[in-house]
Formats: C-alpha cells, sequence, structure tokens
C-alpha cells in the first residue's frame, strides 16, 4: 500500500514532489486535480487544501502541501536528500529553499498568470511582465534570480537534493510559460543549474517523471510543451 | 559571547527574528542596515545575504537569509519553538510557515512597494494595489491568506512557537504600511489572529523587541509607526 497520494496536474509543481517521491523510492498514488474544470478551486479539493494550489501530499500525518514544505519534509522523514537537522549545510540548503519557494517560484507564477497579481488590465500585466524579467530595475528580477541559485548550485557541488527536485520543473518552465516571451531566458547562462537539469532528466526519477507527464525526451534542458496522456497543465 | 548576529533594521522582517531569538533567550549581537542610505544594496551587505533582503543572521554555520528559513533552523537547533522532525504536527507547521513566507509576507511586500513588481507606471501600481486586497477578485489575496492563517492558528491552539514570531510582525503591517491604504485590514476579523498579537506583545520578547526597535506599547494590536532608537524603517 502506498505511503502517498500525490494531488497533481501535469507540469504543475507538484512535478517537483513527483520527482522527490521517485528518488526516494516511496510507494505512492496520484489523484489527478482536473485545472480544465478549475477542480483546484472547487469544494473537494479545498477540503485537502484549502488555499487552493496545486500539489498536496496526502501522508500518514495529514495533508501536507506548499511544494517547499513538501519537499523538507519528506526529506527529514526519510532521512536523505538533504542535509539534515544538525548539519553545518542544513542553514544553506535551507535558505536557498525558501528562497525558491518565494521568490524564484513566485515570480514565475506572476509571469505565467500576470491577471492574478495586476487584475484585468493589460497594460498593468505587461508591465507586471516586464519588471519581472528586466534586470536592473528592480532588486529582484528573474535573471538575478537564476544567478544567485546558478552561483549556489555551482557552490554546493552536485546532488541531487530536494532543491534539484524543485529547480529541474522551475527552469523547464521558465522555458515555455511566461507570458509575454521566454527570449530572455537562455539556460546556458547559468551553468550550473544547465548541469543541473541535464542530470535529473538523465536519471530515473527525470524519465519516470516524463512518461508518467507527457514531458518528452529532454524535459528540463530543451523543454517541450507537455502532452499528458491524461489531465491538463493549465 | 553571542552565538548569533543579527543584520537588521526596525520594523523590517528581521523583526520577526529578534522575537524568535528573544523567546529562546538567545545571546545575540545586532547590526543595523542603514537602510537610508540602501546598504541593503551595498557590497558589504551583499557579501552576507546576495539577495540583499534584511534579516540575514550570522550563526556558527555561517549566514542564514530568509525569515522564514532562520526562524526553521532555530527551532530545530534548540529543540523547541515548532514540532521537530518525527512530530506528527511537523508538516502542519512546515507547510503554514512555506505559505506565510510566499505568500502572506511576500504579498505585504508587494503592497508596501509595488513599484519593485510593475515599474513606475502609477496605473500598474494601483491596479497592483487594489487585486492584492479585493476579496473575490483572484485566487489569493490578503484578507483571504489572513483568513487561512486564523483558521490555522484557532485550530493550534495557543503558542507561541516561531510561526507566532512571524506572524505577529507581519500583522503589525497590515495595519501601516499597504500603499493605497490600510481600512481594508480590521485585526478583529480574524480572532484567533488578533489573539495571537495581544499574546506577543504582552510577552517579555514582544515587549523587548518593542523597546531596542521603538515599536510602542501596542506593537501588533495597536500599532503606530515606529520611532526607533537608530536607523529607519524604509
Amino acid at each position: 500500500m502506498a505511503d502517498y497520494r500525490l494531488h497533481y496536474a501535469p507540469d504543475n509543481a507538484s512535478l517537483a514532489v513527483r520527482l522527490a517521491l521517485e528518488e526516494l523510492g516511496a510507494p505512492y498514488a496520484t489523484r489527478l486535480v482536473d485545472r480544465a474544470a478549475k477542480a483546484q478551486q472547487g469544494a473537494v479539493y479545498r477540503a485537502v487544501n484549502p488555499a487552493g494550489l496545486i500539489p498536496a501530499l496526502e501522508t500518514p500525518d495529514g495533508v501536507i502541501f506548499e511544494t517547499g514544505a513538501i519537499l523538507l519534509w519528506l526529506a527529514d522523514r526519510h532521512g536523505r536528500m538533504a542535509p539534515l537537522p544538525g548539519d553545518p549545510a542544513r542553514g544553506d540548503f535551507l535558505k536557498w529553499l525558501f528562497f525558491t519557494s518565494n521568490t524564484l517560484h513566485l515570480m514565475l507564477r506572476m509571469s505565467f498568470y500576470p491577471g492574478k497579481f495586476v487584475g484585468d488590465d493589460a497594460a498593468a500585466q505587461a508591465a507586471l511582465c516586464a519588471t519581472l524579467r528586466a534586470w536592473h530595475a528592480v532588486d529582484m528580477t528573474l535573471p538575478r534570480a537564476l544567478h544567485l541559485l546558478d552561483t549556489h548550485v555551482a557552490a554546493r557541488g552536485p546532488g541531487p537534493d530536494m532543491l534539484d527536485c524543485y529547480l529541474a520543473p522551475l527552469l523547464r518552465w521558465c522555458a515555455l510559460y511566461p507570458a509575454g516571451g521566454t527570449a530572455w531566458f537562455r539556460l546556458a547562462d547559468f551553468p550550473a543549474l544547465a548541469e543541473l537539469a541535464a542530470r535529473m532528466e538523465a536519471r530515473p526519477s527525470g524519465q519516470a517523471a516524463a512518461r508518467a507527464e507527457g514531458l518528452g525526451p529532454t524535459p528540463f534542458t530543451a523543454p517541450r510543451p507537455c502532452d499528458p496522456p491524461e489531465g491538463s497543465a493549465t
């Protein structure tokens, strides 16, 4: 019997959790959240995750949501894929995990769904997308966030750890989904992240996830839109 | 000798870490980051935190930044103020800590500094602020995020844990800083959070933090703009 049940949609943030479960070799079941019907905002899913966001993971200790929280909880429970409490590298891992969650992941969500942040006004949406990409306009932009993570991953050395499971899908998304275009993103500009993407797609975890969600043969280094066996990404 | 050195500015997110260090009774030194001179973006501070954000905490294991990461690391190192790994309540704690970090905290930052997210266009800034507040317009708004956290805190029972240290400053900010006004926010609409704010300001930790940063006698339940002994909040 599976220890876990992952509520997912293809190529959503649940992909990070799927990669982690595959890396851990943990038995898990999945339940598709029908995004085409906006099921993530319906009462049934809100009973699982009141925030209405994908993913959520049913565990023996109850439901956990928030991608970063799930990855961290799994690492601690299974005792691997992250420096554990007491390890001098724990602080470094935690700070970049939170940074990935509240900066890179959030900025990408803003660039995919600008209307959720600035409403229906097209000019405001365009301004948001442009600002997220403009390297020098603001304190933090998508390219700067990627550069900081590239520096961390280069210093940390090859994983994989839970951060790799998180970053590989986000790198894929950079190349596919931002409103207003993806010309600003070249994976090769971030060499340590490019190596991370190549490592993850060569691993059995990456290949299993790509099969399950229809991500194609090079899901992280040269992604193409997903063609999932069931469900839809958006 | 102090175990820790907190890089802070008055009434910035460093206040959450100060509350945590006071609760733990951990010896710590502080270093003021001069926001008036934009020191947080300068080379000296970037050597401490390359993301250029306040707070950062120097520890025996190196520098940690990201408010949520610091709070979690401190809880695990000191073995209290949060459910520890293996505790069935750990998952609940982690999911709401990440939610606070990447949703409530981030949305508040957007409402304080809309130009950092949509550039200089005044109409785009107004659209961003309005959307963050409008309860039914989008999946997640500030009132909805507060409501979800209120429900969690009511179910969890009285702390304090690290989430309380994080939420008390954020509640203070709701009443003081959002661009475009604070009329949308009434602490009494969130009864469990109102109790949390009252508990935190009655505790020695809250009183010590209020003295150190000039937050006045009711820093969380009825805040007034800070009048710090040194430095500035913005």
